[in-house]
């Protein structure tokens, strides 16, 4: 289940009605992994469904896997627990990133650039304007509670081929990261990315990660978001609201 | 410096223009925690100013600090590095959470709620109207960026006393946290915590251990923050917009 019903009090002005709504699930999901034996590596709140997609994005994030051959079961072993069986020894214990600098976490992000900075994917900017309305009607759990993430992943003509929400947005792109791993699509240098929120640092670098070129966002930009789209050649995109957006990085791709 | 300065292409329908504009600061900081020797306990992506309010609020919540009297004192190091020297050695290594149940993290939430349940603090809901236009009117990075969450503590009158911003939402209410800490206002039963953004688990799970009965959001809450607010005695209002909420949670306080 992604939605729950809760009793509300519903105020309005002078008036007062109780009602069933929904409000969307959230729980903590314990991450195992295991090489020799097993442990708990991160406990995640996230919306509960594609959990698998969900621990595999986050661990290729995180660094600890790099693709999915690393990987070589993982199991559900109970509604809020995942096991995940490595085919090497962890390397990253905790969350580690390097601030050696202003931008110390830069460096890192670079490593994954390569290719989209090769990449000479183009997208015309009426199929830009057309990816909120076609994110918003496809966003199932947010319709029914008003308070869910969305990532999608979008053709560049325009076509939604994956769509994932979750109370966190970082989650959301996970589950988008986890299943592109799954099908071996990384790097996915032929995508757009449509978030529904603001883009920080966390959400364009796993972008950047699994090699999307193109990055939208409703809302806006952090400084550090626009530093790495920059240095990583990817184009940012933010305030994508009706037939108005904002090109913040690599403005080339737009057509 | 909160906001920075960058190029922007503005596309509008047809038309496309190159402007300067502002995006809200995001930058690493590098929490380093001292008994004996120091380490780095954490990285936090946020916006620069308050940092030692964030290092505070964020080391009470995770469980490190338990009141300001473990703080000998707080240093800042360089921009984006801040020391914290302890007064008893580090209890919490990594963030470490029970899951030994469908809502295994609620009972360590618990363990603050007793002067909640307590707390006979009441407010009308005219104050509640009022609350999210005090609080954006005085928003003055989001004025600019249009960018940034916020958190802030009203007085049961609809006073407006602390208010932070912060490109995490997580962070902003981290600050105000540590700003209470700082000025021994913990439980901090007299005021009413309001949020720019959603309510979750985290949000509401900081606000509690702060002691503060009353939080609202402007959109909608998760199904744990529900669970976690009715189990601590916390009035939760979500979708507060115009002259209109909802109260998910011990309405009793709304008079």
């Amino acid at each position: 289940m992604q939605v729950k019903r809760v009793k509300v009090f519903k105020i309005r002005n002078e008036t007062e009605v109780v009602e069933d709504d929904f409000v969307a699930e959230e729980e903590p999901l314990e991450v195992r992994t295991c090489y020799d034996d097993c442990q708990t590596f991160a406990i995640i709140m996230r919306t509960p469904g594609n959990d698998k997609e969900l621990v595999l994005g986050f661990l290729y994030s995180e660094g600890v896997i790099d693709t999915i051959d690393d990987v070589s079961s993982v199991s559900i072993k109970s509604d809020n627990v995942v096991e995940v069986r490595l085919n090497k020894p962890l390397k990253v214990k905790v969350r580690d990133m390097i601030v050696n600098s202003s931008c110390g976490v830069c460096g890192r992000a670079f490593l994954y650039t390569l290719n989209i900075l090769k990449c000479n994917t183009r997208v015309s900017r009426d199929v830009i304007f057309s990816l909120p309305e076609k994110l918003k009607e496809n966003q199932e759990v947010f319709k029914i509670t008003g308070g869910l993430h969305a990532a999608a992943l979008f053709t560049t003509s325009g076509e939604l081929n994956y769509l994932y929400e979750d109370v966190g947005r970082h989650n959301a792109v996970d589950k988008l990261v986890g299943r592109l791993l799954l099908e071996r699509k990384i790097p996915a240098s032929n995508y757009i990315m449509q978030v529904s929120g603001r883009l920080g640092y966390e959400i364009v670098s796993k972008g950047i990660k699994a090699g999307i070129p193109i990055i939208c966002g409703i809302s806006a930009p952090t400084s550090l978001a626009v530093q790495i789209a920059e240095e990583a050649g990817v184009t940012l995109i933010g305030f994508l609201r009706g037939n108005s957006f904002n090109v913040y990085t690599h403005k080339e791709r737009v057509i």
